[in-house]
């Protein structure tokens, strides 16, 4: 099977590490890319820190993902650091692009039938070398991107409503362009069982089904136990998708068996989506 | 001023990555962090891997917080190896720990009225060399925590229920002790101003009042144009305290000038609180 492409979000901002927001782009972001067969590897939250974006974008390079997504301090203030950061990872200058100042002064003669183009106007124009601006059609300072070897890096707002748009707009074409096909998924919710429990049944499935991927997850309680699993099942291989059934179904028996044994608990199975 | 604390975040799991759960473990130990005077300098999320998490915990241990905790991937399944990715990047074995197997199977004997300890539970009470278990009032996987030179590593669970109670019991202690103070924070709402014109004003008051940290959030709309800005402030440094509302105080002083100039927009300031 071919690799599916992988990707990595660095998320930028101190109002994400001191707990006054909860970074819902990454999320937002995650479910679009299995959506597309992409698979997500890291996610990383960073204070608005020169160092700490250099540091962290080495970093995520240095995996090699297909895409790397920064979300955060594109703004005008002197907080919003990250093509800076950005520029030093690269070892890059940043330079005004005329792209980026069309943009960003077509914005400002809108909104005040004015261009003043202080300085902080300008520094939202301001992208590393090479770099090309994306169309951000409902705030002001462009989405980002530039080609490092094999890798695009893509930089967008952190305001949710710019980062969607910009996402919508340039972002999903490229996951498209990949033709990735999305995984195949399976959730099962198991009843009157605790996980450690499942655990042999579901070892002997691993071994018996190589290649698909199972993750269980303790959801529901019973007089202070934990007996509702929701046990979910995908694989991206499009070869593997029959597999998958044959995988739960398999799974299924080994449990009714161990029921028999007395090594588990009674327990039904509902399929909730396939 | 004495440096505050610091403290890095590994959050385990694919059902992070591929957006079926918002990690909201990490927001809610954020909030706790602020309110005791540390600093967390970041959040890492991974895959399900060893690979992954052997080199996310190393690369962690290398930035040296004073406190890394790891969420997730403690449970009795396959899928479940953050103990074992972080005894690789430790480089210690992996031993049954008998305080750990105690706390297991006593949790097992109260669930079954038997103390049927499958490898899969065993599993649970295997710890890196040297680490201790944290008791886990309301579930089955004891948390974990073990000395790496001057950084105290712990590991929760990551079912919320289970890290809340294992913080609050056996992490919160640690952070008092440090006796670190919160940080004072003052926010304040501008209406009427767009971002980029309230940039000079935060410029030429943050070279006034060094050491305060100041950063703008766009929150509102009007007729298209953000023109509401939360405005958050804070330091860390208690000396600094009666600083930030005098800086606030000169920021509001240079926004109704610049006001006067034509260079913004009118404005009124509203403070939320102190």
């Amino acid at each position: 099977m071919k690799r599916p492409p992988t990707a990595e979000i660095i998320s930028v901002g101190n109002e994400l590490l001191i707990g006054h927001t909860l970074d819902t782009n990454s999320h937002w972001i995650a479910k679009r890319f299995t959506r597309f067969g992409w698979t997500l590897q890291r996610i990383t939250v960073l204070r608005d820190s020169l160092a700490a974006i250099k540091d962290g974008v080495t970093g995520a390079l240095g995996r090699r993902p297909d895409l790397l997504i920064t979300l955060g301090g594109l703004g005008p203030t002197h907080d919003d650091m990250t093509l800076k950061g950005i520029a030093l990872a690269l070892d890059k200058r940043l330079v005004l692009n005329p792209g980026a100042f069309a943009m960003v002064k077509a914005r400002y003669s809108k909104l005040e039938g004015s261009t003043g183009l202080t300085r902080f106007r300008r520094k939202m124009a301001a992208l590393p070398e090479g770099a090309q601006p994306l169309p951000n059609p409902v705030g002001t300072a462009p989405g980002v991107t530039i080609n490092v070897g094999t890798i695009r890096l893509v930089s967008l707002p952190g305001v949710p409503s710019e980062m969607k748009a910009i996402f919508t707009g340039s972002v999903i074409p490229m996951l498209r362009a990949s033709k990735a096909e999305a995984p195949k998924e399976v959730t099962v919710g198991l009843v009157g069982i605790i996980e450690s429990a499942l655990a042999p049944a579901l070892d002997r499935t691993r071994r018996a089904f190589p290649g698909l991927y199972f993750k269980s997850h303790p959801r529901g309680r019973e007089g202070g136990i934990r007996t509702l699993i929701q046990l979910h099942a995908y694989t991206v291989d499009p070869g593997s998708r029959a597999k998958l059934d044959n995988a739960i179904a398999y799974l299924l028996r080994e449990l009714s068996k161990s029921a028999h044994t007395g090594a588990g608990r009674s327990r039904r199975a509902r399929q909730d989506n396939a």
